[in-house]
């Protein structure tokens, strides 16, 4: 499958990596086709790896992943050219995570409460089946479960398309060794408004347990 | 022991009923001596159970429970004057919950994100030991851990004061079943501006599995 990942940061990085060695075929997307870091990921994964802009990654990508931080997105996007995300399905990852008090983040205050990220994204690919995923666990564990717990823990999305949400849990089961019966369907894209909300929380219990490698498990 | 509430909700009358059962005495506190929902819950509730103002409860109580709504909790604790609540041990169990657009909730805007309930109140009672606790599970789970998953599931505390949230711990240990160990402190009182905001997404939570008996179990 011909996959895009849009930003080349840790997450974006992991994620492509990880869908190499699945066989995929993954363009990494940047502001420019010379992002030092997208040559260098490029030239560690193979000949299925290439890197290029934001818009010759979506254009590439039937599934297009958003790896983005909150403060760049939405002019990430219009640079990519929307047209390039029609009738795709789009996994966005992004965290609208501000810093600027120091730890622990808050969230930008456009993106928080009763408006998210989620919902930004959304609204600037009209035409494109965006599905709010993977944004509240790190990047390792993103790309397998199995390595919390025995894959026992929950996965929380949301989004407008059920299709598209279906689509998107038979994925992360099949190449991140999701269970499907863990992920659970929020509801349409304004729920993104809570699991963006939840990622500052993950820091501070991240600082509590002292590892990023966590996850959360629905008990009853 | 003597113990004060403060509100009348679900929430307040589900905690003093319990208290009431472990041997503690405890006072209802409400905005007027006549409140019909303080004076039911006393009747039903024994010779170990009072009403009075949100002074009056504040004044008998040597521990303190939150448990306002978030519109009406600053008039209530200046109506219940600071100086009854100096060296004691506060729990605060409000969340800031705007129901004005419907479900699911968001936060009141005042207390979101980069200020809390819980931070709100230990300002406004700057000589109380708050610690935030309980606000993200439902009043019978609150009451007794062991309703879900035999008690394995974790609580989220904050508070400026080490030994006021270590005497919370014993004190939730003691009377509500919670496992210590599984009683995460996440650090000084603006933590609660985290424990505060994973409530939307516990509601949706709620929705998606059909029930308000759940909780997390971190899982690494």
């Amino acid at each position: 499958m011909n996959i895009a990942i849009l930003g080349t940061g840790m997450v974006g990085q992991t994620i492509g990596a990880a869908l190499i060695k699945k066989g995929h075929n993954v363009m990494l997307g940047s502001r420019t086709a010379t992002n030092e870091k997208a040559i260098a990921w490029k030239n560690e994964n193979g000949t299925n790896a290439a890197n290029g802009t934001f818009a010759d990654a979506a254009a590439f990508g039937e599934l297009i992943f958003i790896c983005l931080n909150g403060n760049g997105t939405v002019e990430a996007l219009q640079s990519a050219n929307p047209a390039n995300f029609e009738n795709k399905v789009v996994i966005d990852l992004t965290n609208p995570l501000d810093f600027s008090n120091g730890m622990p983040p808050s969230l930008l205050p456009q993106y928080c409460n009763t408006w998210s990220m989620g919902e930004e994204v959304q609204k600037q690919l009209p035409n494109a089946l965006v599905v709010k995923a993977l944004n509240t666990v790190t990047a390792n564990l993103m790309v397998d479960a199995h390595r919390v717990n025995n894959g026992n823990h929950n996965l929380f999305i949301c989004g407008n398309n059920t299709d598209a949400k279906n689509a998107v849990k038979e994925f992360l089961s099949a190449n991140f060794n999701w269970k499907p019966e863990l992920i659970l369907d929020l509801g349409d894209i304004k729920y993104a408004r809570m699991t963006e909300a939840i990622v500052p929380f993950w820091v501070a219990v991240m600082q509590a347990e002292k590892t990023p490698m966590f996850n959360y498990m629905i008990v009853t």
